[in-house]
């Protein structure tokens, strides 16, 4: 409760420090420690829920669907035909929510290691939550690093890493050794879509991370957009994938306005795809 | 003063209720209330030297290039042959200093109403304010209204609105009013680029200015982009034109990445240009 201050809560962090997001704080609704982490989720009136772990924002009611509709609409548009997809992390359910969205897609197996966050979402965040119990979802409580590795016949066309950020626990998961075990269980036209830091001030581990892919994978890309509640107001994707014949700038297959009204999809668009690639600022791009 | 607690500025202002951007102050550099508003200056260890008007930040070093390049090279590089620019408001010299370097451009015409800032940011920000002192510059203090009602054959190819938000003193150049005025004084081919606020928390206004925009202009389109200090990590930009033959989205020249290099241009690129109109959320697009 002490990352609360006369009702304000703000996201002071050594990652991206001198500056904070402020979020006023109209109730808290959990606050506890699980085994992995402390968990925060209070309620602010402009953003709704607001899901907290270990000091940092992971999501808001109002924005959550920019990072949660991208980090898989993105590589499933750009897959030829994404059958079975697995999520990394993403504890909250929303990037669950949007995988089984798709006719193609058959299994969607979740493998998020701290099932307080699960529970507290289908608590607290039911428009998140709603997924878990889709016929298509397939939920592993565990370590996904232990999950892959013991997996029989392991496969899949789409894998999302929904975790939380490159600095404090889930280092592990942005280095080469990762990605390289991620890379056995792609299939031959497989995607890989990560979280992969902030452009302002990750950019050293954005660019140790473009290089160890670029080694692993023929196609590399990178993705930047508005989320008002991270940091700088700003996320990214790294996208990487088996074959040389993806490009990610181009969604392979097409939805509707009518087909994504059905679905529910709200944020992403063909031209949002095409954009986010885009607004990466110059001399960030030659950084890159 | 009262704006800093405990070393650290919180942007908490009614027109974004319930969140703010947060920033450490290092060192205050001027503190003062001219004729027309309360200026503060203030050094912060990520982002450089800050300059807040009123309580709301203008701009900071670290990012004003997103901003100061995009609202002038997107409409400049719409259009097909851009002489005359005309700044409103741009006290600081950002919008100026990029203007000043394309080669066609032979004039640009700065208003500023407030003295004290083109001051203050000859000062403490030589890096936006080196424009000031150019050939093609003219710097006129007074109200840009009265400037373009009282000069004689004004006529301009881009108009450029640099004014602070469109709730509070400046409200009056968000109106159908002041457009038609400056429509007046565009030329056939002319194109304005004005400051429209946020897409998160401003759409009724946006709604709007896009609404009598459509009315005035055969060319109407928005943009939006990430500029991390800006409240919700974002600003976006309203563009019109009087020539039915212009698509935005489109530059109609090119700058190679070596012209870029040369022009001292940063973040703006064709990329980016094309970027920015795509990048809005499929929601709010369809609100729009």
């Amino acid at each position: 409760m002490e990352l609360i201050v006369d009702g304000w809560f703000h996201e002071k962090n050594s990652m991206w420090p001198h500056q904070a997001t402020s979020l006023e704080v109209s109730e808290v609704l959990a606050s506890e420690k699980s085994k992995y982490q402390d968990i925060l989720l209070f309620k602010n009136q402009a953003f709704g829920t607001v899901l907290v772990l270990d000091g940092a924002i992971q999501l808001t009611e109002k924005d959550e669907r920019v990072y949660n509709e991208n980090i898989v609409h993105i590589p499933i548009m750009s897959h030829p035909n994404p059958k079975r997809v697995l999520i990394i992390g993403g504890g909250d359910g929303g990037a669950l929510r949007e995988a089984v969205k798709h006719p193609s897609v058959e299994e969607v197996v979740m493998c998020e290691i701290d099932e307080r966050v699960i529970e507290l979402s289908k608590k607290y965040l039911p428009g998140l939550s709603a997924g878990f119990s889709h016929p298509k979802a397939k939920v592993v409580i565990g370590d996904a690093v232990q999950y892959i590795k013991e997996c029989a016949d392991c496969s899949f066309d789409v894998i999302v890493s929904d975790t939380s950020d490159p600095v404090g626990p889930a280092e592990a998961l942005f280095e080469k050794d990762h990605y390289t075990l991620l890379k056995r269980v792609l299939r031959p036209d497989g995607i890989l879509c990560s979280q992969a830091g902030c452009i302002w001030f990750d950019l050293e581990i954005i660019q140790k991370m473009m290089k160890f892919s670029r080694e692993l994978f023929p196609t590399v890309d990178y993705a930047t957009f508005n989320v008002p509640t991270y940091p700088y107001g700003a996320l990214g994707f790294l996208l990487c994938c088996k074959s040389n014949e993806i490009n990610f700038k181009e969604p392979l297959r097409t939805l509707s306005h009518k087909d994504l009204d059905e679905l529910d999809i709200s944020v992403y668009s063909q031209e949002y795809h095409r954009g986010v690639f885009l607004t990466v600022p110059r001399y960030i791009k030659n950084a890159m």
